[in-house]
C-alpha cells in the first residue's frame, strides 16, 4: 500500500502544511505546480526532499487559480486543459529532475479531481497531456473515475487511492464534505480504517454498510490542523499491522 | 549565421506578432514560456510550427510580468530567479517535447536580458538553471556580455547576437532606445548592414566609426508594425549575399 | 435609445479594440475592471475619454480571468463574486471620478453576463454589490433576466439592452454563437434591425417571426474586425431615423 | 500618538497574521489592497472589522508582487505607478465605504515604502495618486522621506512613523535587518522605546547616542511570531505612561 499527501502548498511568505515532516510518513508526494499552489523555490525545495526521502514525485496539476487554491471549477476547454496541464508537467518536472528524479505519476486537484471523476472530455485533456509528455507517468485517483479510465484506454497505469478520513456512501462514493460526519478526525478511527482499507480491500460507510474498495494508495491530507498526526497515526498503523508501506511506482 | 526572433506572445485573446510568417524566416525561435507573454496554447502552437520548419526552439526566459510584458526590472534574489528560469525552462520544454523536439538554448528576455548584460549574480543564476536543467544548452545573449562570460565558465556554448536595425556606440554597445536613431527601419540599410554583419563581423557604429562585432546570430524583432518585411529583408539579403543562414544549434 | 459597447480591453502590451473611435458612436461605455482586461493606465485613458465625450462609464465586472477574458466560468460562492465585483467597482470608480465623473451603471462581462442570466443567487451578488457601494448605479443586461429581476428587487435601475447583430429565436433568446446565422455582419441589414429595435421594439427571429424586445440600449461590439465600422451604420442609421441616441442615465 | 499596523494581508487559503487581536491594539490599521495580499474578501473584513472598533483605515498600496510580497521593487514607470496606485485605492476604499467609513491615509507597502523615501519621482507619483483620489488623506511614512516631502508640497497632511522595535543609526534612519541587531524582541525594551518616542520624542542609537524622532504614530508588526504580544506590550506600556493613544485622523 502507498500513502500520498498533498505538498509543495506554500506560496510566497505564505505557509501552508509542513512538508519536511510529512515526507517522513508519505512513500507519494502529490506536489503542486505554481497553479493552485507552490512557487518555483517551494516546488524546488519540495521535490529535492522527496527525492532525499525516496518518496515519488507526482504532478499535482490544477485549474489556474491561486485565490481559491484550485476549488473553484474554471471552464476551460479540454484543448486549453491538456496545453495547461502539460505547462504543469514540464514545470514540475523541471525540479524533479534536477534534484535527481523524475515526475512519476499525475494528480488532478481540488476541483479539477472532482471535475475528472465524472467528465470524460477533461479525463482525457488530462490523461493526453501525461501520455504525451511521457507514457510511463501513472495516474492517481478515484476507483471507477473517468479519470482512471481514461488512463487505461491511454496505456497509462491507473492507480486508485482511499480515503482513510472520509466517510464513504454504500456505493463507494465519498460523502460529501458539506454533509455533517463527512470527516473524520479521530486518529485511531482514521488509522483502523487505513489497515482495513489496505489488508481487507473494505471500509464501514456511513449507513454501516460495509464496501469494498480497491485501492492501491491511501491519501492522508496535509493542510489542515492535526493533519500530521493524523497522517503518523495512518502510517504507524499500517507499519504495525504488517502491511507493507511503499510507493506505487518503481 | 544564424537569424533570431522572439515568437509565442500572444496571450489568451490578445494577439502580438505573425508566427506563422516569422517562421519562414528564422532559423531560431525565442519562444515565450508564460512569465511575459505566451499561454500554454500559445507555445504548443509556436514550438509545433518551429518543429515542422526545423526551427531551432529557444526558451525567452522572463520576470514574471504580463502587465510590464518582462520590461520592468523586478528585484528578484539569484536564488529566487535561478528557480524561476528552471520553472519556465521545464513548462517551455514540455512544449517542444510534445512537438518532437526540445528546447536548445535560453535567451533571457526584456528587463532580464538588459540586468544579465552586467549583473554577474543575475547572469549566473539564468545560467546555472539552464546548466543544471540540460548542460547541452547554448545561451544566446550580447557578445561580451556577463550572461555569455557566465555561459562559458558553466561550460555552456556561449552565442552572442547582433541587431541589423539597432544602432551601436563606437565601444560595440548598443545606443539606448530612448535616444534618436537608435532603430532603424529602412530595409535596404537594415539588410545590408546585416550582410556586412555576417560577411565582414563588422558594423559602422553612429558616430561613422567601424566596430567589430562578432556574431553568431542576428535578431530580427517580430512586435513592430513592418517586423514580418524587415526580417524578410534581412534574409533575402543573407540568401542572396550567400551567406549560409542555418541555426546555429545541431 | 442609448448605444453601448464594452471598452478599455487592452492590456500592457496587447493592444484591442478602438476606444477612441468607438467613443464617438456610443453613449455608454462598458469600461473592463482589470479582473478579464484593462490595466489602471488602459482604465485611467478609457475613463479620462468617455468623460471628454460625454458618454456614461458603465463597470463591466467580470469573473477574475485574464487569460480566457472572462468568457470562462469560474465557480465562485456568491459571496466571493459579491466582495469581487464590489473591489471592481471602486477600482474603476476611482478613474471615472478622477476623471470628472462617476461609474453610472454595471454590465457583468463574459461569462459572468451568461451565468446572471439564470442563477439568481450570482445575479443576486452582483446586484448586492452595486447596491452597497452606490444605490444609484443602473444595472444592464438582458431582458427578463435574473440580473435585471435582482436589480429591480434591490431598487436599482434595471436597463434592458437588444443585439442588433446576434439572432434571436422566436421566444426572445439569443441564438447561440456556435449556431451558424446567429451573428449577423452585413452593416446594412444590422443597421435596419437596430433601427426597427429602437421605433417599433421589435425583431424579427430566425424562424421569420416577429419578436417583441423592449430594450433602453443596444450593444455594439468593440473587439471584432469591422466592429467600428459596424457600429457606425448602427449610429448613423439611427440619428437619421430621427431615434434619439442618448445615454440612459442622466 | 497613534499606533498603526498591516493587516489584510491573508489571502484565499492562506492566512498571516491575526487581524482580529491587533484590531483591539492598533488606532490605524494599514490595509493591504490586493496588489501584495488580500483577496477581495479579506479585504471586507478587515474593514469591517476596523470601523466596529473605530480603527482608522489606511490604504497599504504596493507594488504589484503577490510572490513577493511587496517586497522586490518593481521599475514601473511613476505614470504606471500613479495609476496601480489610483486603482488600488479606489478599491480598497469600496470596502471601507460599504462598511460604513472611509481610507483615510495611504502607506505604502514594502520594496515601494523603501523606494518612495529617496526616489523624489516615486513618491510624487503615490501622492499625485492620492491627492487626485481625495485630497483630504493623510500620507504616512518615514520622517524627512521623499513621501512625506511630496505630500506637504501637494497639501496632503504628512504623518511621521517611528518604530520601537527597529535599531536607529545616530542620523536617524533605520539599521538594515540584513544587519545584526537590526530587529529589537524584548517586549519590555520595545514597550519602553515606545514610550521613550511619544513622550521626549527620541530614542537610543545602535551606537548610543540618542536621535530626535518626530512622529506622530509608531509602527508596530503583525506579521511575525510574536507580534501581538510585542504590540500589546507596547499599547499598554503607552497607555499606562499616560499617552493618549488615539488614531492621527479625525
Amino acid at each position: 500500500m502507498d500513502v500520498n499527501s498533498d505538498l509543495g502548498e506554500s506560496y510566497g511568505v505564505w505557509q501552508l502544511g509542513d512538508d519536511d515532516a510529512m515526507l517522513d510518513i508519505v512513500t507519494s508526494a502529490n506536489v503542486a505546480c505554481g497553479f493552485h499552489a507552490g512557487d518555483p523555490s517551494v516546488l524546488r525545495a519540495a521535490c529535492s526532499l522527496a527525492v532525499e526521502r525516496s518518496v515519488a514525485i507526482g504532478a499535482q496539476v490544477s485549474f489556474p487559480d491561486l485565490l481559491g487554491f484550485g476549488r473553484r471549477h474554471l471552464a476551460m476547454s479540454p484543448r486549453e486543459l491538456r496545453d495547461a496541464v502539460l505547462y504543469q508537467l514540464g514545470a514540475l518536472d523541471a525540479f524533479a529532475q534536477v534534484g535527481g528524479s523524475q515526475i512519476a505519476y499525475v494528480k488532478p486537484h481540488g476541483a479539477l479531481y472532482h471535475a475528472t471523476v465524472a467528465d470524460g472530455a477533461l479525463a482525457t485533456a488530462v490523461v493526453e497531456a501525461a501520455a504525451e509528455y511521457d507514457p510511463s507517468l501513472a495516474v492517481l485517483g478515484l476507483p471507477a473515475s473517468q479519470l482512471l479510465r481514461s488512463a487505461e484506454r491511454a496505456g497509462l497505469e491507473p492507480i486508485a487511492e482511499a480515503f482513510a478520513d472520509r466517510a464513504y456512501l454504500p456505493g463507494g462514493g465519498l460523502v460529501s464534505r458539506s454533509e455533517a460526519g463527512s470527516v473524520l478526525t479521530d486518529p485511531g478511527d482514521v488509522a483502523a480504517r487505513a489497515v482495513r482499507l489496505a489488508l481487507d480491500r473494505e471500509v464501514v460507510a456511513i449507513d454501516g454498510s460495509t464496501v469494498t474498495v480497491e485501492a492501491r494508495s491511501i491519501c492522508v491530507h496535509s493542510d489542515t490542523p492535526g493533519a500530521v498526526g493524523l497522517a503518523r497515526a495512518v502510517r504507524s498503523a499500517l507499519d504495525s499491522a504488517g502491511v507493507g508501506v511503499r510507493r506505487f511506482t518503481g
